[in-house]
């Protein structure tokens, strides 16, 4: 009962920080909403840091897992790149919107550890995209020529923006937003060897960005 | 001389916005930061939300002029793209944090007639990214397979996820942010007759998005 009751607070939480951001939400507000005293929100949670940690930690610790188990896998790395915009961007809207406060917030003020659990979980993510896009260089499915770490945050960028703009009743669906990136993004870190030849405005993928 | 003042006050609103989000900071903090009192800062700006609006509308007035000016261009839809990447990008390196606190920010908070004006900023600049885009596909210069409110917004999301992890004395100039940026989403929009071919995964761009 217990934990049922946590689970409540935890939805009606994450409703609200995305609403209001984390700084204007209040506990009261929270309680409020899941008809309790704010008085009696502090004996499920100590502090407001507590509960943005409890809302947030399950959704990012599945993002890693899932990032953690596509790298692992045996697929090319074009289809894992694929793969694992789908899973960020089908688990954005699966657990809109608490992704969304993710994206949102900065949690360089949220008290230790809490602080220390977060950052580590998103510089992991960042590290096992990282990952994936030398290993997609390093074997040619992917092109040599981009600075992985920039295409790392262009992806991250890419799908992390949702929160500004998706909505789960919106004209896209998840998987129709994650075929729509995974192309847009497959076809620009393809290597040049797999997509040749030289482009409408007459520059092949060499001598991009040589224009002043 | 009141117009250097104000120009000093905006610039430590905006350092103070960024570092603080819009909601944390005082008006108390930024006074102090141009060595004024708290009354005096009132004497220039009536409201917190009226200093945020006056650091805010000149970026984004520019972004948006930039926009247009690129799409009235006669440049061919690749390159006009690929400069318009470029002018967002080094807008916002040049304008750091200014457009940290635009990215950051939802705006939705703040008082009329503030949030009329900065929302209809937004809206124009979407709206001139769809333009540019209908234009490149109808024109055949793009692909014309991709959502092009999906590709505006993953190119959005890409160059204003700035806010999250440039800084001026990084390890990635400007410069080189928009050429991968530009490079990455030029190779991804890119018609599929000017990039053609089956790709690493033996899929083209015409068959992209279909798989499970």
């Amino acid at each position: 009962m217990a934990k049922e009751r946590r689970q409540q607070i935890v939805e009606a939480a994450a409703r609200i920080f995305n609403e209001q951001g984390y700084h204007r939400a209040s506990m009261a507000e929270i309680a409020s909403a899941v008809g309790m005293l704010k008085g009696s929100l502090y004996y499920y949670f100590q502090s407001k840091d507590e509960l943005l940690f409890e809302v947030i930690l399950t959704p990012l610790q599945k993002l890693v897992d899932a990032l953690e188990s596509v790298g692992r896998s045996e697929l090319p790395a074009t289809e894992a790149v694929r793969q694992a915009i789908r899973r960020h961007v089908v688990m954005s809207a699966e657990y809109y919107p608490t992704l969304a406060v993710i994206a949102q917030e900065r949690f360089d003020f949220l008290g230790e550890p809490y602080r220390s659990r977060i950052m580590a979980l998103h510089r992991r993510y960042r590290q096992l995209w990282l990952d994936l896009l030398r290993r997609g260089a390093a074997d040619g499915q992917l092109r040599g020529d981009l600075d992985p770490s920039l295409a790392t945050f262009a992806i991250l960028g890419m799908c992390n923006w949702m929160h500004r703009w998706y909505r789960p009743d919106g004209p896209a669906s998840a998987e129709a937003i994650a075929d729509a990136f995974a192309s847009l993004v497959l076809h620009g870190l393809r290597a040049s060897g797999a997509a040749p030849g030289p482009a409408a405005d007459g520059q092949g993928p060499e001598t991009d960005g040589a224009r002043p």
